[in-house]
């Protein structure tokens, strides 16, 4: 019998389809890479992007010249465009403004053929810290409703380069989904008076059938009511609302819990191509407030999304929650030698 | 500059991305059709499909064997079980229920190699009847909530089986996405006393901007903020809340701007892969309900949804809708020989 689930956060309800119970060799889509010469993200081609934001350069050397070891630029086709004014109007019914916002690249690594599970655990650390880094300087642009980090990798999850990087948006909005989220978990703080997320944590620890890893600061976890197939997310066990208020002492173990779980990831659906995104308060939330937990959401592209999903916000999942953290946890990590 | 627009019904931006802007030759997405033997849809082929729930037969004949034009049948791996009780259970902050619902497929013609832009119009009248009749049945049974109807055409687009074909779902709530549009049309109306659809219509045939199509009693569209390049809407002109109380008369009417608008698409975008949904009232609204329209929404599947989509909600364009309807108003239909 197929089970109706709901998500507890934003009242989503999910399918999870026993009658195509997926095994992870049932999916078939891989990552693979081409060689390209004329990377603009490789080492050598920085002429070929838009002058830096930011770079790591572990010893001195020019901007826009090898010598980095993380590149942040704005990128060559932003969606949304830094400079003007939003312009807010309304035509008859309908409203418009500008696309003012801003549209940035992480390029993570020199390496073009490396992806982030195989990736220095320093090196996760420096994409962590871009990513606070360019999050605290955005926040000051008042324009600014909301700001996303997320990642593409692969074509078919929307990578239209695939020499590893994440991006950045910030848009003049706070978005639809985002302010769902957040006034959702504001309602059952307000009944409850707890984080409905700090409560998704302990009865996930306390069930222990959807864990996936957990270390000093960090769980990885596949949710209740998870819209695909070994969709995990990762939070900080204690409570903190934005992202970019992440602590010195906590960002190691963030690199180690989000490598571990690409690569078991990656091990156990054979390289899937995937989508991870930062869900963090809007810019003008309060430091404190107690009822939005920030996490990561990670999505391996394994199925396809269809009509009845566009028609009803109904996720049809054929891998049951608790199957995928069974796989995930039986993937043995080969030690390095 | 690139443009962020609200849609005006349940509210999302989207960005239509003038930096990006594609023409229909840029997307590149083809659905192509194998050869199948062994095809299920197939006539002789009816005993590799659960037994028939409805079929129109021209000349009487027997059920499950050929001399059918249409066939509706239960899904042979449903999402959903009709059999059964909800036994609705909470465990900790988690709630779910039984898969409980009806997951049928309309199998639209007996030739495999036809698409629904190339049927005659008898045989799109015949399936739009269908529709109706297997709604206004599943109607009664009181479990239900919602009945969607949609349509995948193409891997790409989710569909599994080549053979022209639609599907229904019945679930036992009125999923999210539902029950969000009828909120906000209600909120619409409460406010202004008008219909929101009414209101659209209304515009977009005095703006002559977006238009595709229009007849007697329906009017194709590109709407103002489409998540899609090349989404396109057909609604019926005049207030109607139930797709299933489609008057005798609209039906040839709604038949033949379904047909001219999948046409147009196919010859604008090169027979691209693409989903339809039916959005229509949920089962337990008055059939007299002021606030909402009944409507199909037509995706043809030429970009990746990717992480900014999944994070935020937004959707990134790049072909605005006034681009859009200008190159399907240029389409050429040739004339039947």
């Amino acid at each position: 019998m197929p089970e109706l689930r709901k998500d507890p956060i934003i009242g989503r309800w999910v399918i999870i389809s026993t009658e195509r119970g997926k095994r992870p060799s049932d999916f078939t889509t891989t990552f693979r890479r081409k060689e390209n010469s004329a990377c603009p993200f490789c080492p050598g081609n920085e002429s070929a992007t838009p002058p830096e934001i930011l770079a790591f350069r572990p010893t001195p050397s020019e901007p826009n010249k090898p010598g980095w070891t993380l590149r942040v630029i704005p990128n060559k086709y932003p969606a949304l465009r830094i400079e003007g004014d939003l312009n807010r109007e309304g035509k008859g019914i309908y409203d418009k403004m500008n696309g003012i916002g801003a549209h940035e690249v992480i390029i993570e690594t020199t390496d073009h053929s490396k992806d982030m599970p195989d990736f220095e655990e320093k090196e996760v650390e420096d994409i962590i810290w871009a990513y606070i880094q360019r999050i605290k300087d955005l926040s000051k642009d008042p324009r600014f409703g909301y700001i996303l980090i997320f990642k593409n990798q692969g074509e078919e999850a929307g990578a239209s380069l695939e020499h590893s990087h994440s991006q950045l948006i910030a848009t003049p909005v706070v978005p639809k989904r985002v302010t769902e989220e957040v006034e959702k978990s504001k309602a059952y703080f307000n009944y409850k008076e707890r984080c409905i997320f700090c409560d998704i944590i302990r009865q996930e620890i306390s069930e222990n059938e959807r864990m996936v890893v957990q270390n000093d600061f960090f769980i990885a976890l596949e949710p209740f009511a998870p819209r695909f197939p070994f969709e995990t997310w990762i939070l900080p066990k204690s409570h903190i609302a934005h992202f970019k208020n992440t602590k010195k002492e906590a960002v190691s173990s963030l690199a180690k819990i989000l490598k571990e779980t690409l690569k078991r990831l990656s091990l156990a659906l054979n390289n899937p191509p995937y989508n991870y995104m930062i869900h963090t308060s809007p810019v003008g939330e309060s430091d404190e407030i107690d009822h939005y937990h920030w996490h990561i959401e990670i999505i391996p592209k394994l199925t396809r999304v269809a009509g009845f999903e566009w028609g009803t916000g109904f996720y049809i999942n054929p891998t049951s929650p608790e199957d995928a953290a069974k796989y995930l946890n039986e993937v043995k990590i080969p030690t390095p030698v």
